[in-house]
């Protein structure tokens, strides 16, 4: 790596350029094509694999008024029309039958609702932001939506111990920008933060690019306050970062994808806001040299490392083609690239680390080239080759995706058994367009050992279906990985769990389902 | 603050050397009183709160040999001499009157001794290391303890991801000198930690002095092996931060309390070790002035800050008498003493971001005077003083100890709260012999909100005790504090749970205990 390389300023201002222009006209693209095509119902799509359950009552005049009651007229939805956002998942994927939304603003009022339902055996669906990969917040068949869109204050913010209290219903980037004002930030983001809700974040465990820095929901949620399907309110909204007295029941709502009731609100611990952040990204030779950079960066960068991102060449390289952009790597390609990202309290301090951790990296010859973001555009520019990825590599005609963790030793092997699995069968090519399948790609959140396998196709086809699955679960099984990191499960992995858990596991899982929701009304025909 | 006292090397190095040789006399002195004092048994001391359930089967030689096909003859305990040690607490509080410890070595063999256990109906008391402050890990009456001090063996490291799997009788102390040979640290941290075992620091969700810097356990275990009642084995060691596939059912165990299984394997993830240290003492007139330090600490130390603890003048005032030492701050008695660490990856940095600091809150007036350790042995001495206040304040005859968690603004308001019922009774002096009490003073790890609350006396008195209880924990409870921040409910708080936890949340617990114990025989007479 050359100093000239290092701070090519000039290439990543304009790459931050076009990128900006790129983007824009993918979210028209994207727009149009949301009022042409008609979504399938998921009950018509699936029909050999789920059936409506008969225990179910169906929905008539008396609940709606009941509903009435609880909420007045302006907290339901029945207009057919309104009622397709609530019904389909955003990727179009998944199309529920619903006829009902209820949007309380209450928990009283979700309490209520929820002890009709369960009396009644009416299904429900918690919904949040509507922002899910699985098809985890979208009814099945004829189940009642409970959107918590109109539960959205702020509760209160101590700016002594940065604990934050809120409707589930705010949006998580409404939060964020909150704190921002305050001095903190929220220890979670995700590319959806300007839809998704907190609540549902919490109620999927929700991963994404801070997770490296603040650790997991199981962490940094001090509180919850959750509706049971019984009505009963479970509340644990402490301001407290200690509790040890009794068992910790809030956990088991984290990432129980609605499934055990409704969370209405959350207390949670926010650190301060960083006040200076760098961007680096790296190109290196093989998978062996990723792991040894992020061994090095770990102890190096230390306390300031926020993020540790990786993607491989075929995914740069897909994604630079699509969206008609150089690699901002100009010395040429590389088979890995790394995106490193540095936050912390003083800029000068964190300036030398990196430098100084880089010139490391490039003596042992361990970093090919690289580039530093020199200011707050071009860091954003950096991160969005690495957030364009998911839309360079489905640009091609589609892309089966798996969101899985497994130890990092062994992460990126996962790509290449697929790669040549897909070779041995003659239906992959990078340019010939007469196959099915253009590559089998891997990017991630290597910090976390999340690997986003994307398997990059012309067109779907049962041939490269049956090739990938289950061969990839039984893969990550043998592995001991999973194979949901932090998309959850929802509907689309429904019948997958045996691969990560135990049959141990999945009875205890089942058993506290038939506990709390003993008549099965919250989230049913999904993973439990 | 001025830079000769910001910078008083002399003063702190002679503190270090007296301070040394107190903490030998005292260890001396602790140990010459186990030898000669015996402990009530607890059956006996509490008769009027706990009764044997008949419903426990009493040991007999049918059983031994059971046990001894399981372990041989080497892994049971039967001599009375022996059995002591086991049966009471390292405070000598309590004491059981159990006849019988196992000491498994494999996770198959605790599976056969539960199996055997709740077939039986024989109750048993999972143990670690003894070290716990509430009664949790001793035998009530005849249960049998299952000690994991045998299965001490870490299982693996992997130094990329910084996953550590270990089992659950490996003392802390002992995990973290491997992790320090290979860069890493044990992200826990507490007073016992040559004798505690990670595994009852996991059942007991210890807190301890990392939690600022690297957070809870709930945060940073990642997996764990246990064995239910039934038998049964519980496994979800995995190496993943990332896992979302069904209900984390392993939260569940942590601070458990050995009451739902013994908990056999765990795998952590360890933060790469700091390479450098700081520590600053602090000298502030009120309380409001340390929380404005914390804020600005939390700010401007931000990603350095690994430990923000106070204690007020008395308990530091007590402290020094009692160890013959000088206040390490020589201009003078002060209100309140904070204590600040930074850990980081780079000394020069820390060094300037916490002058900065100190200088920034002289400036503002928020600091009346401060030193700085100049060296690894100035560090230490200045975290005696902290470390050494429970000793401190006890030395006068007694002392009542409360582990408190309440929301910051109002934390130390409780000590205030207390002293002023004291003194309206007219039972407190610091120096008036003839008082019961010598004051309630207040210290610990403010950067969680955990207060150690401890009412030093000169002896143990019922007025005392009864002005005292409930009077904690009503106010406690109606500041929606929590009675128990780190220590757990063991047997000592069982009955106070309802001052933390609503009739909803203790019904849930209740029923998580039932089910998966239906038979109780985990950890009876304890506080579910």
């Amino acid at each position: 790596m050359h100093r000239r390389t290092l701070y090519s300023l000039s290439s990543t201002v304009s790459l931050l350029r076009r990128n900006i222009r790129v983007n824009q006209r993918l979210v028209v693209v994207s727009t149009a094509s949301y009022s042409t095509k008609t979504v399938a119902f998921t009950a018509d799509t699936y029909s050999h694999k789920v059936q409506r359950d008969p225990k179910f009552k169906k929905l008539d005049d008396a609940d709606i008024e009941f509903f009435k009651g609880v909420l007045t007229d302006k907290g339901l939805i029945t207009d057919a029309d309104d009622l397709l956002f609530y019904n389909e998942d955003w990727m179009r994927k998944y199309r529920g039958q619903s006829q009902l939304v209820l949007k309380p603003k209450t928990t009283e009022q979700v309490s209520q609702i929820l002890k009709y339902c369960n009396e009644q055996k009416l299904a429900v669906v918690p919904q949040g932001g509507n922002t899910g990969l699985v098809g985890g917040s979208n009814p099945i068949f004829d189940e009642i939506i409970i959107s918590l869109s109109s539960m959205n204050k702020i509760r209160s913010f101590d700016s002594v111990s940065g604990i934050l209290k809120l409707d589930a219903g705010v949006i998580l980037e409404t939060a964020d920008q909150y704190l921002a004002e305050q001095g903190y930030i929220f220890p979670l983001d995700l590319g959806a933060k300007g839809s998704c809700h907190v609540g549902g974040n919490v109620a999927c465990n929700a991963g994404g690019l801070r997770l490296l820095r603040y650790g997991s929901l199981h962490g940094s949620v001090l509180g919850l306050e959750a509706v049971l399907p019984d009505g009963s309110i479970y509340d644990s909204m402490h301001s407290l970062r200690k509790d040890n007295t009794g068992y910790d029941l809030k956990q088991l709502f984290i990432g129980s994808e609605g499934t055990l009731g409704i969370i209405t609100g959350i207390s949670i611990l926010c650190p301060s806001r960083p006040q200076t952040q760098n961007v680096a990204f790296l190109a290196v030779s093989s998978y062996e040299a990723v792991q040894k950079v992020f061994v090095e960066a770990r102890k190096e960068l230390s306390e300031i490392l926020s993020a540790f991102e990786f993607m491989d060449g075929t995914s740069l390289y897909l994604t630079g083609k699509h969206l008609k952009l150089d690699n901002p790597i100009e010395s040429g390609e590389y088979p890995f690239y790394i995106l490193i990202e540095t936050s912390g309290s003083n800029k000068e301090h964190d300036d030398e680390k990196l430098e100084n951790f880089l010139a490391g990296a490039m003596e042992a010859e361990l970093v090919d080239d690289g580039i530093i973001a020199q200011d707050e555009s071009q860091i954003q520019s950096l991160w969005s080759w690495r957030e364009s990825i998911p839309e360079g590599v489905t640009a091609t005609g589609g892309v089966y995706k798996y969101d899985v963790s497994i130890p990092l030793p062994e992460l990126y092997s996962l790509v290449e058994a697929c790669n040549e699995r897909l070779q041995e069968a003659g239906i992959v090519s990078l340019e010939d367009e007469s196959k099915p399948v253009v590559a089998a790609v891997g990017y991630g959140h290597i910090g976390d050992g999340n690997l986003h396998l994307n398997v990059s196709v012309r067109k779907y086809s049962s041939e490269v279906e049956s090739l990938l699955e289950p061969f990839v679960y039984e893969w990550i099984q043998s592995r001991k990985g999973s194979i949901s990191a932090e998309h959850g499960l929802g509907f689309q992995k429904k019948n997958y769990i045996g691969y990560s858990k135990s049959p141990v596991e999945i009875n205890m899982i089942k058993e506290i389902k038939n506990h709390y929701d003993p008549n099965g009304i919250m989230n049913p025909y999904k993973y439990v």
